[in-house]
């Protein structure tokens, strides 16, 4: 590719981004007015963020008021699935595009009263590169992945792992059948990432959810809600 | 984002795109004149990639002429892996590109005597969604899933494999502990694409390697050199 070609795709691209952090920004500001606190998941297509987020919404709903918007290239299949949690959920198609933007988190959001939520969880398109470069406005970002992935995956993709907060290792049932090196991993999180927490969990099983929810609701504080609301 | 950015940005990708395409067709036109039989492999991060062509390598190595060029963000760790089958095995390190293009393989194969090989190998960046878009020139794209992963990857990311010409399902040997349900994997397929050829292995136990590498064999055609030449 020649230079100019290539400096005027860097130029378009740096405007989207630009464009992308504006809209997120703005994003943020309303979230932290209405107070409402919102985290979103990145990992690998199959590292387990909807059985993750499954389990998640259904161990805050009753004391919370959860929802969740889920990015995919094609399917409602997530929604569907988040939906027998009985929490709202709503589904953003992509089409070809391989990460949420800022702009379509806030068009999807349309007239939905998130003033009136506690927690909004945004899933985004499985793809533990492109995300990277698209704030959403969250106030959470977690970077999952599973240990059938393997333990070097923060070294083979650092710039997820730096725009995350915290590391989450999925499917720890897994963990003995597929010799998972716990050591190995927790290092390549901190070699990338030094001081980035990391969380163990199987969604399945249920290890290591308490810890995680009482993570979340620490940095959430306390609900504004006295009583139970569910949605 | 407004029209006329969005008509932008569309331009510039086509472009981009297209340019890709002329490299692509004379990198296939180069391996034809060269009677070099090129496979690449995409795959989420994590799916078994380079255990899959690690075994793949060392079931050729004594009967072709065999090498690979793997792709990444960052580190050199498959190159290394991949070493220890003696095979030829360069690195790309894409830095921030999400996916292989055709002139970072025509880059990186530099001087390389490509008209040596009966087989070259390459490994993508692990993404599958963005190397949908890209032609390599090579014969042969194979497509992998892993069982843990679960069965509708097909379903939500339809354009990779619509792009591959086969499916490998990866780590069999964890089917039963995921309770992977192989007909509705199959029906996934099927369903984005009717009629492709789906393998299921396990390069950990060997499971469906000989028939891969019979189907390859086949595709391939007889070695043309008549001896055994290692790399």
């Amino acid at each position: 590719m020649k230079d100019h070609k290539k400096t005027r795709l860097v130029e378009v691209r740096t405007k989207i981004l630009k464009e992308n952090d504006v809209v997120a920004r703005a994003l943020r500001q309303r979230f932290e007015d209405e107070g409402v606190y919102v985290v979103s998941l990145v990992s690998s297509p199959g590292a387990g963020k909807t059985m993750f987020l499954e389990q998640t919404l259904m161990r805050l709903r009753d004391q919370y008021r959860v929802a969740a918007l889920v990015g995919d290239l094609a399917t409602e299949n997530d929604a569907q699935r988040l939906a027998r949690t009985e929490v709202p959920i709503r589904q953003i198609c992509t089409g070809t595009v391989c990460h949420l933007e800022a702009e379509m988190v806030r068009s999807a959001l349309g007239e939905w009263a998130t003033q009136e939520l506690d927690f909004l969880f945004l899933e985004n398109v499985g793809n533990l590169v492109c995300p990277a470069s698209y704030d959403l406005g969250e106030a959470l970002r977690l970077v999952l992945c599973s240990v059938t992935e393997g333990e070097d995956k923060p070294l083979k993709y650092p710039t997820i792992f730096n725009t995350a907060d915290i590391a989450v290792i999925t499917k720890m049932d897994l963990a003995d059948v597929v010799e998972f090196d716990r050591a190995v991993a927790h290092h390549s999180v901190q070699s990338v990432r030094p001081g980035m927490p990391v969380l163990e969990v199987s969604a399945k099983t249920g290890t290591g959810m308490d810890a995680w929810i009482a993570a979340l609701s620490s940095r959430r504080g306390t609900p504004r809600a006295c009583g139970v609301v569910k949605s």
